[in-house]
């Protein structure tokens, strides 16, 4: 990209949790004008709301994106995987020549292909913001900080390494604390583990015990390791059969592991369980 | 109790994370005065320690527990289960008549049945606050906030109404939220689910992944299902075995929740698994 932020037309596709998150750290941090802020969703009122609150100046229906994409320098597709895949595919030659192209998605592996296979003249480097909230939609938002948080770059070998720049400045403007780039099987790989093996466990924890009024009994850790599991249930359901080859690997090493502490726990094997729980411990305080 | 808190002596056995976070509300936000405050601990620094910072009047080593027993009206024994049971045996003769003995342990089963042996001129009601940090000991009180926490009670039926009512005051004004009263099997069975199963997960979870790295991938979830990884490794040891019988069987439960989930990623079962989350995203918002 050859001028600044400030000076570039931003599309956020798709204005949910994390592309209003995005769209309001664009506004409030980098600098980035009302009137240079466009969004496309398949809500009208949502784009209407963004757009009375300051947020965006114009919202494009989505059957009308092609309009904003010819004008966008920069674009973030915000959407779960397979919606950016659907879009990219009927969206393609929209896009405006010598664009920079990212998105959000949880899972890099299918899309990084896809940006592989675009448009010569734009530059697709995938993305994913390790930032969420347990509320989804533009109206939450507010929730969804980035202060501190990590985000994951799967760049390819044919992105451009000014516009690799460019967006990684920006990141660190929106608030992000540490970038780490990747490859996106590496990216699946590790995301398995840090992210959907945590949120299936939590989604079993809550599934195995119906009655709700258990919380009379939380002390804290219930309540830590159970708040993931107000998921956002169709983005989730599509991350973790999207990447279920990494996930599931991850499950069994997890299921392993849980199954040893069993086996000390129920032979009240307490040296080795000692043992074992020191190590887990100096770990945790490592990381 | 025959008088307010103000003008009891109270004696805290055990001045670890627990023992001093409970001196530290007593002090702050009962009104008992420094001079009626007193403790034993192995540790006789904590002790000299506690006392310069103003916030128990004296302190007696472990081996002269007898003389702050005899006069103290209230006594919180705030040791592991098994340190709590050998105290109350070696000690039990030197409590004061009258008194009231209550105490924090995380399993209350073996406390419960010492408690209704106990000598029947004192009144042992066993308890369990559901707050804690993860770091130990007097130093790290301050790390242990009781706001709105739950504190659970397995009151036996030799225990005398008003000395029932004195103590739940007392937990109200220490700061803690919600007060429930349960049998001790039920509490164990609980807690079982709340406390233990969750600091097991959370072990494994670490257990299973040797690279410390692993946090640049992380977004929040992962550091919120570990942070408990950071445990107190003889506690909860002693914790996980005493309560063994209702541990194991919610890990089975929650092994064969995630053998569900495990199996409908694995058949990429979108419909169904997405049904299911469902009901756990709206189980976990109702809780």
């Amino acid at each position: 990209m050859n001028k600044p932020v400030e000076e570039c037309n931003v599309g956020i596709v798709g204005l949910g949790l994390m592309g209003g998150a995005i769209a309001h750290a664009l506004r409030n941090r980098c600098g980035v004008l009302q009137e240079r802020l466009f969004s496309c969703d398949m809500n009208g009122e949502t784009l209407s709301y963004a757009q009375k609150e300051g947020v965006i100046g114009r919202g494009w229906e989505a059957g009308r994106a092609g309009e904003m994409l010819s004008s966008c320098d920069l674009v973030f597709l915000c959407l779960n995987p397979s919606a950016a895949l659907n879009f990219i595919d009927k969206w393609e030659s929209a896009f405006k020549p010598g664009s920079i192209v990212t998105d959000i998605a949880g899972t890099k592996a299918r899309i990084a292909e896809a940006a592989e296979k675009f448009r010569e003249d734009a530059d697709f480097i995938p993305g994913h913001p390790m930032a969420g909230a347990e509320k989804s939609g533009f109206a939450n938002c507010g929730l969804c900080d980035f202060c501190g948080k990590n985000y994951i770059l799967t760049p390819l070998p044919r992105n451009k390494r000014e516009n690799l720049e460019f967006l990684k400045q920006l990141i660190l403007r929106m608030g992000f604390g540490r970038i780490t780039e990747v490859s996106p099987a590496e990216h699946d790989r590790k995301i398995a583990f840090t992210s959907q093996l945590c949120h299936v466990i939590a989604s079993a924890l809550i599934d195995c015990e119906a009655d709700t009024a258990i919380t009379r009994f939380g002390g804290g850790s219930f309540e830590d390791l159970t708040r993931i599991a107000m998921l956002n249930v169709p983005m989730w359901t599509e991350l973790f059969i999207e990447n279920r080859t990494a996930l599931l690997q991850r499950i069994d090493q997890f299921e392993e592991s849980l199954g040893a502490l069993k086996n000390l726990i129920d032979g009240a094997q307490a040296a080795e369980l000692e043992k074992r729980l020191a190590v887990v411990r100096e770990r945790r305080a490592a990381m």
